[in-house]
């Protein structure tokens, strides 16, 4: 069972573009974090209510694939779905569509941790039990 | 007497261009601080000891002024000057010239306060008269 | 007579803040100009349909006084307007309020003049009228 | 037999910083273009000759794990090597390490294609002879 994808959207800035006049290739790493922090707080699991039980979630990897480039004011979604979750780990997948084409712009993954605020890797499933059950629920397995 | 400025130099970014071909006008204000890093290094006030006080130096106000735009990969240089310090605020001028034509490109200026931590202002005459005499050394009158 | 200011709204989002835990500086400039694109375009006056016209309008100026930071995922407004224009050039100002308390963190403008393809200024009375008629009916006078 | 790689070096500026205390992962993509653009000069391949033959190099894509987090104003190396080239495509490799304690802090890789000015993919072999050995000459095999 795949659950739907969670959906973010918006329109590409002027200052994402570069003299190539397309989105800045850097830029697609940030609409993934911005697409993620969007679809945690959906989840029920906003970087507030994380930050308050003193976890922290860095990214340990990130990969992206460019297909087709975005320009200024273009409108886009960010297709975003948590991949794997072990209580340790999870990885997040994005594709982002033109709004209007409907075509597949650019898709990638992150990794994630958790950490304590000292950075120190942690285990959630025990000590942050409603948190782990929460990522668990919109985990697509 | 008006001391020398420094010099802080390097070349423009190809992310930091936009779809107009050149740089985008945002990113002078992050040129500002670079050279402002770098000027208060050279001039002995490096950001670590500053900060090993627990000393802050947020921005009160900024502006900038263009008149001719950087291109890619074009070397500039940012002529960095103490204007005015009191003790309690101090406002930085800055000039970027491009470093083959020699031509004024940009010109600005930062206003700054000391904070604690907390980010309270304060005076730094009386409890960090090193940083203070430093400061005043390094200022144009 | 002052007409109603055109709101802007987003969140802060997590690559946009500094060190310091707040939004950097640098990118109250990125959001002056996100609310200039989408004020310009409620406006009648999409980017698109100037660029169509080979108009281009860059920024000669900007500022910004800082009161107020703001926080990551904190919801804030743009408030643009159009402070003058007279043909040639035009001056925008911005009010960026936090949405929650309504406290007001900072605020600045910019202005612009009028240029073709090749940079060079242009009046755009005579040979661009109905943009021009545009930009007074949302001028504040 | 490996050829040394291209070492490429700066400080991380105060607004590459996050509100972790950090480089901002996304920031990491751009050292990346950073060290490739200074790789490719050095190579005799300079951006500027590229386009004067027409010839773009977009990302096609990009990859990057991170090990160890860049403080600001600490100094790091990019070490860069071109992996493979096959007069059609290339990829470069990137390892990011502190240049005080010489931890790896980032590696990854990006790959590009050759394009025309239009975004259609090219082979150089036969078309851009010089180009296509000063690639080869810089390859590692």
């Amino acid at each position: 069972m795949v659950s739907k994808a969670f959906e973010y959207e918006r329109k590409v800035y002027y200052y994402e573009t570069d003299k190539m006049g397309v989105m800045h290739h850097s830029n697609y790493i940030r609409l993934f974090e911005e697409a993620r922090v969007a679809f945690l707080e959906n989840a029920g699991l906003p970087y507030s209510s994380l930050e308050a039980c003193g976890l922290m979630s860095p990214v340990i990897s990130v990969q992206c694939r460019y297909m087709s480039p975005l320009s200024f004011d273009e409108k886009f979604v960010v297709e975003t779905q948590i991949d794997s979750f072990n209580g340790f780990r999870f990885e997040i997948t994005y594709k982002i569509k033109s709004r209007n084409s409907g075509k597949l712009c650019a898709e990638g993954n992150s990794q994630h941790c958790f950490t304590n605020k000292a950075m120190k890797p942690i285990r959630i499933k025990n000590n942050y039990r409603e948190i782990y059950d929460l990522f668990e629920s919109c985990c697509n397995d």
